[in-house]
């Protein structure tokens, strides 16, 4: 069994926590969302949503209407999460069964993206993040939507990533069992992109195609 | 762009909020992992960890001396989520652009699971939800190990799911642009094992060959 991934405080089975920027912001760049808690009435909440790195801050972006986005901009202290999984590690007992990951926790608070440039620089780089290249070529974004939407930025400077990689590690007295033990990869990816029905006869574009 | 996927209330375009126990439970039971956030001296903490659902409650483990652990089995109030990615929805503008997912919110508060046998159950089913039919397999766990971990539940008590699903929905008067639109699925699963140095030449066991 995996001890669980404090990032807190170091534990006995700690896995190192790196605070390289470039390992934070190339495990950032990898995950297709984060999940930001914040406590409201002394009660935690948290949720899932997009967000893109750039620079030295995530962005994240939301309805303006949204209770979420609105408790968000007010500034309190969030918790950001992002988790890669890699690998189950297979050991020869439970107890040495771990995970292979790679996590990132932030502690921040939301500053809002005031003006419309910042705003749909912002949005540029949500979409292109999800779709490489699509900004250029989707319908370009109107007014009222950028209205509509609030961009939060949040400093990556109180941030930590933690690693775990390798085979099982296993009890001396337990290597020699005929019990298997490896790694099993996980999968993540993206598959071959299925056009709805007003694009069915539609060649791919080339950042799509490129994006397999 | 997706708006964010609030768990807490309706928002302008709120996707469905699901109660039924069959819809969450699926939800959970495919989640290899799960974030657990609570409040700390009025700070946000979030963590991500194994869990198993196993009837109505979510079983999670740890060291004893782990710090997250200990904080938990005071009975804190934490909020648990789980998402699973299924495809990102590409429209014709930036703006419809969403993602397909399924996810879990739920609050609730840690139980310490205390005997010995109720413990012992609870590393099972973790250890059964990981790598399927592995449990009776492996070396049978040791007394100082079950010492050594702190088994938690939650029940699944105040809990929704939200699921987006289907293909994107561009406004009417963009329907006709000659511009790209569909889903690129997300690939999650797992890939064949691969062996450790004491397993090069064992064949697979029977539980992980039918696992793939």
């Amino acid at each position: 069994m995996a001890t669980p991934k404090s990032h807190l405080v170091p534990s006995r089975s700690a896995k190192r926590a790196n605070y390289e920027p470039e390992t934070i912001h190339s495990i950032l760049d990898e995950a297709l969302y984060c999940t930001i808690s914040y406590s409201y009435e002394n009660k935690p909440f948290s949720i899932p949503t997009a967000f893109v790195r750039y620079e030295d801050k995530i962005y994240i972006h939301g309805s303006v209407g949204s209770h979420f986005i609105r408790e968000l901009e007010k500034g309190i202290p969030v918790c950001i999460t992002v988790t890669l999984m890699d690998a189950l590690v297979v050991a020869k007992s439970a107890f040495n069964h771990s995970v292979n990951y790679r996590s990132v926790v932030i502690f921040a608070q939301a500053e809002k993206v005031e003006s419309v440039e910042d705003k749909i620089e912002a949005f540029k780089w949500l979409t292109d993040k999800i779709v490489p290249g699509s900004w250029d070529y989707l319908r370009p974004i109107k007014e009222n939507e950028v209205r509509k939407t609030t961009a939060l930025a949040f400093k990556i400077d109180e941030a930590s990533a933690k690693i775990r990689s390798g085979m099982p590690v296993d009890d001396e007295e337990d290597e020699a069992l005929p019990i298997w033990s490896g790694l099993i990869p996980l999968q993540n990816g993206r598959m071959a992109p299925l056009p709805d029905k007003f694009s069915e006869h539609m060649p791919l574009p080339a950042h799509l195609v490129g994006s397999l």
